[in-house]
């Protein structure tokens, strides 16, 4: 048994048994080792942003890491903005990075390059596996550490030589793990008094959940907490997943726009923290603050994305004694079709008006998504996927992801048009695998959010030459032709009405479609 | 004055005229500057990848630095295969990444990475500009080390406070100081002589040059000196740009393929190497050597990248009095028009029968396009861009590069599909800007190279969950399609004949143009 065999059966023994990938010929042994393990799933992507983002979506539905397969320093590049969203999701990743044989390094080939440094942002784990008969080993060592908690991106860097020679020794898991095993630090009775504490106190005070409490019996029970002491109940601004829709606690998110968050705030004493951080402003802006905390409040932290969060909540509803309350839950509401004028409110409301049960929305709608989480949040119960490192590009492979995950769910990518185009290449792996992904398209001609940036950040007026850095036309995009190159079934709409019929017919058919939805700038 | 003001002036003022941009937030103090430095052009790509390889390719063609503009730690992920071309090029590069405000760091904000850690394995320069008193002269620095000799990527991190706070002053050039000016260390008599002493050896030798030795003067006396000793002359497998075709010094390029590198210098006793590596294998292979140089040959360095590579040939022309030698110059020769299948083949043959005098051809063919350098020899004189650092998705980039470089040049892109599919962004940036850029894409509908090299490197026969890996039907991809959605004309051939009229169509038409080559794999 070669080095690569080895790896790919530890791999699918620690429940890791999709790999989505974008090989090069250092990782043709791997690619090989698919005919002999043949319960490890791989998923091919035409370019690597897409691979590592797709691991990030399967994970934060699943629980359970994907693996990844890169070529080398340029491939581990490619992909690695996905892979910073995946880190600040907490999501557990198994990045495996093909580089040369180990005897071949020192000759400093073209493809050559360090890639340990170029993992280390991403990556609270590297490990570069130094021949067949460690291989295993450093499999299910990966696994381990990306299952955390807190999840995490684990490298793991494999010579080609390690995985051709034979010698390699799969690692079977103890008895009963599992890689969604790890829940992390039992309650800290101190924090569980704290909150109750601050929670009863009567003064201006807010449960700020994220993470591992915005979904299941955690949510349920911040929201069960929220009602029984009468606090509100606010979430991070970009979950990893968020389950919401009718039936659901609904959550206040914290804005992006740091203006807003400050109202959102204002006057509040005390922040009780769930598996969030303390908010701070996504950028910096002249003379505008980071810390978003109000002065006078003090921020008290209940769980970590390394404790076990639902336990902690659990905890607290005992310790406040409020078990049998019931938690305020969304009533179903749905929008009526639109009509008229298609904008990014009218696409909003489209979507809100039809989102099937059991959905999963893939976030980057920037901008012009701003109106959906209010237009879907009496929709059927669903899960929302956010952006959750800022580096946009995010939106389709997560999709793709998502789908690989849960086939039996409809998942709609609520993209925006800029963003977009960063990793397009996802529209493929959706066609080849046949994956149930409507994708919506936000197209308003611009990269909308820096024009509002450039006004905020208070640069003198700006020019037509700043401008046109901003401005997505000459050429416009043609999306419809984009998804038809890359095999999908397209449609463009320009009116409310043409674009919730399109919506529909996309909804109503299995597999990957596109709905391209021509809007003016919300700004 | 502030201090993306004070930066742009000190790029402009230090010859830096052109920036590749895809900016966000962090960076919009600099767009902003692009209406008070308006010598400053700013070239905008979708996609980080694009704006990296446009950067290497003008650098290529000019000899002088291009700025790119690039997001935070993840910006610069995306970026980083082509940064990696470019530092195995030797291009001058200044690399500007945007970073959060100084302040902003310590709040681990949604965007927050190292960026040094991230910049490091393609930099050779790294500067975090503290603050606007100082970023006139990090910029300075930044072009100075960027043109070094050796070219490389110097990377210049640029917190968003430093851009927009008042202070910046710009720093003027030295007088008469000019970015080409930076030509190397002069020649050692002692390499010199040895290099003459082994050429007249009458021993099996040949002279392999590379980087700067594949133009120009530096060409012409290599080839002198190949003819006066009656050595051969050899090149690097992939330059930075070779000045080739008719009338000018044919080289024999090293084989990408290892086995036939072998045959190449087989029975060598001296290799003189003028500003390029020894021969290594590109990838290691069980059982095969890395080091491509033969038993008993021993390798003699006359110049490298930091040298003043020309002068060291003059020397050497000098030393060996043959300066009066006339070098080898190829002969004028076209194939005919091609007629029949439409194979690699035919293709390259009909891009040999049209390219026109002065053509860039900007190559990442890959397997398609290993017939490109036989059927072009003879064509006009030319310029021919390789695939430096072996991270695929160069091709389309380097080629924007080359068409803002020299707008009175035809760029050509020999472009292979799979490779095509990682950087094809770079086709709205050629519509936007009107580059006069031919594609031709050579669909196989295959990762064909990496079907050979599952063979080379010796995996088990292999089963069809390997192969489907390789393989880029179900859907095929439709590049026509894609090329309109960029906004780019495109035509779709078939048969020889087809591709060679819309071929000519696309190269007497100035202007961005896409001609899709449907092939059956050379493999």
């Amino acid at each position: 048994m070669n080095g690569a065999q080895a790896l790919t059966r530890t791999l699918v023994d620690h429940g890791v048994d999709t790999c989505f990938m974008n090989p090069g010929t250092s990782e043709m042994h791997f690619v090989a080792a698919l005919d002999s393990v043949t319960d490890l799933r791989g998923v091919l992507a035409l370019f690597e942003g897409v691979a590592t983002g797709a691991a990030d979506g399967y994970a934060r539905m699943t629980g359970r890491p994907a693996a990844t397969l890169l070529h080398l320093g340029p491939g581990l590049g490619n992909g690695l903005a996905n892979l910073h969203n995946a880190r600040k999701a907490h999501t557990p990743v198994v990045n495996i990075v093909g580089d040369h044989a180990t005897y071949h390094k020192r000759y400093d080939a073209q493809l050559e390059s360090d890639i340990e440094t170029v993992a280390r942002n991403v990556s609270s784990f590297i490990r570069w596996s130094a021949g067949p008969g460690t291989v295993g080993t450093d499999a299910a060592d990966a696994v381990l550490a990306a299952i955390g908690p807190p999840g995490q991106v684990a490298s793991l860097v494999l010579p080609a030589d390690a995985s051709w020679s034979d010698g390699g020794h799969p690692v079977a898991p103890a008895p009963g793990w599992s890689p969604r095993s790890a829940t992390g630090s039992p309650p800290d009775p101190a924090a569980v008094a704290d909150a109750a504490t601050t929670l009863r106190s009567g003064e201006p005070t807010a449960l700020l959940v994220g993470g591992r409490a915005v979904r299941g019996d955690a949510l349920d029970d911040a929201a069960r907490v929220a009602a029984a002491t009468g606090v509100r109940l606010l979430s991070e601004t970009f979950p990893a997943r968020l389950e919401r829709g009718a039936g659901r606690p609904p959550v206040e998110r914290l804005s992006y726009l740091a203006e807003f968050t400050a109202l959102q705030l204002d006057g509040l004493r005390h922040l009780v923290v769930v598996d969030a951080a303390s908010p701070v402003s996504f950028f910096a802006y002249p003379d505008k603050p980071s810390d978003l905390v109000p002065d006078g409040c003090t921020v008290h932290h209940l769980a970590g994305p390394a404790d076990d969060v639902a336990a902690a909540l659990a905890a607290l509803v005992e310790e406040l004694g409020c078990r049998g309350t019931e938690p305020v839950r969304q009533s179903a509401a749905r929008p009526g079709r639109p009509s008229g004028a298609l904008t990014a409110q009218t696409v909003c409301e489209a979507l809100g008006a039809l989102l099937p049960e059991g959905a999963i929305v893939s976030d980057e709608g920037i901008t012009a998504g701003v109106y959906a989480p209010g237009a879907t949040a009496g929709a059927p119960p669903h899960d929302w996927l956010a952006l959750t490192g800022g580096a946009i590009g995010q939106g389709l492979p997560v999709a793709v992801g998502a789908a690989v995950a849960c086939p039996d769910r409809k998942v709609v990518a609520l993209q925006a048009d800029g963003s977009a185009l960063y990793t397009l290449q996802s529209w493929w792996t959706m066609a080849r695998e046949g994956l149930d992904v409507t994708t919506v398209v936000l197209n308003n001609r611009s990269y909308a959010v820096l024009n509002m940036e450039l006004e905020r950040v208070g640069a003198e007026p700006p020019g037509p030459r700043a401008k046109a850095m901003l401005d997505l036309t000459g050429p416009g995009l043609d999306f419809g032709s984009l998804a038809r190159g890359f095999g999908v079934e397209s449609a463009t709409a320009s009116t409310a009405e043409e674009f919730t019929v399109a919506l529909e017919r996309a909804l109503a058919t299995s597999g990957p479609s596109v709905v391209e939805a021509v809007i003016p700038s919300v700004l």
